[in-house]
């Protein structure tokens, strides 16, 4: 199974394709972050981020999405400019024909540090030895996709255990 | 001019394209509204509004986008989806090189109604005259995306004969 994680951000969009080879060893294939200038008009950055989104789909052919679901933000500007960037987010993967898995913040720390209050370093030192990586992920954007896609792993991996152990 | 006004909506998503002719006389080119399925999966939702914004553009070529500049939300999950539309649409725009001017509905229902605080019945009725529609624009979505392009008409209007009257 191959995951594309993305963490969307106004600033940063963090990607990480993840995929779980036979034996069930996890391989990290692209990982980064799509910067922003700040003083770019925001419809262009939303392009910046479809453009490259959709080649690295097109690059690393993954057979799924998956998204953090967010309950929070700061105020309702800030959830809009962020529910900008997921909407081009969940287009650039409905586009290539990928279905968007979402999880909450608190299972994806959960998956990848065994705590759901883990904070971006504890994420970022997990996600460099699942992933077994030379060095830990930067920026944390990064790591906090890469840790999307290992919860979707982590997921589907249980509920394919669950659905062979059922009667 | 032509102008292309979207009202994003996660229910309905208005448009509207405007022309300004010789003489300043207004001229409804297309309006209507992209209804979204509820039970649908949002980035599915997301795609349709794309591909029709997209359609839209390419059938009626217009010269600009304009769209509502959005300060209120009833949470925060409502801002998010809300602003998932809002970045479709911006993209939409963008990938078809045209630039996106936003407006507060409060300068919308002012340049249409002539009232800051104006409802939807009286916005619809305005749009109707100002159009020389022969039935009120439906559903509201679709008079309040002709609203926003009409409002971006009078306001390059305007800004043509400042700089054309300034020494």
């Amino acid at each position: 199974m191959r995951v594309l994680g993305i963490d969307c951000g106004s600033e940063y969009t963090g990607f990480g394709v993840v995929e779980q080879a036979a034996g069930g060893k996890l391989v990290c294939h692209t990982q980064g972050a799509i910067k922003l200038a700040s003083r770019t008009a925001m419809a262009c950055k939303l392009e910046k981020i479809f453009v490259e989104l959709k080649a690295i789909i097109a690059e690393h052919s993954p057979e799924i999405v998956a998204i953090e679901d967010v309950f929070y933000a700061v105020n309702v500007k800030s959830a809009l400019k962020l529910g900008q960037v997921r909407g081009v987010a969940m287009l650039a993967a409905s586009s290539g024909g990928l279905e968007v898995a979402e999880y909450s913040p608190l299972s994806i720390k959960s998956a990848v540090v065994g705590y759901g209050r883990a904070d971006k370093g504890q994420v970022q030192q997990m996600v460099m030895r699942l992933l077994g990586l030379a060095l830990p992920p930067q920026p944390t954007d990064a790591s906090d996709a890469l840790a999307i896609a290992i919860c979707h792993i982590h997921t589907a991996s249980t509920m394919n255990r669950y659905r062979a152990a059922a009667p």
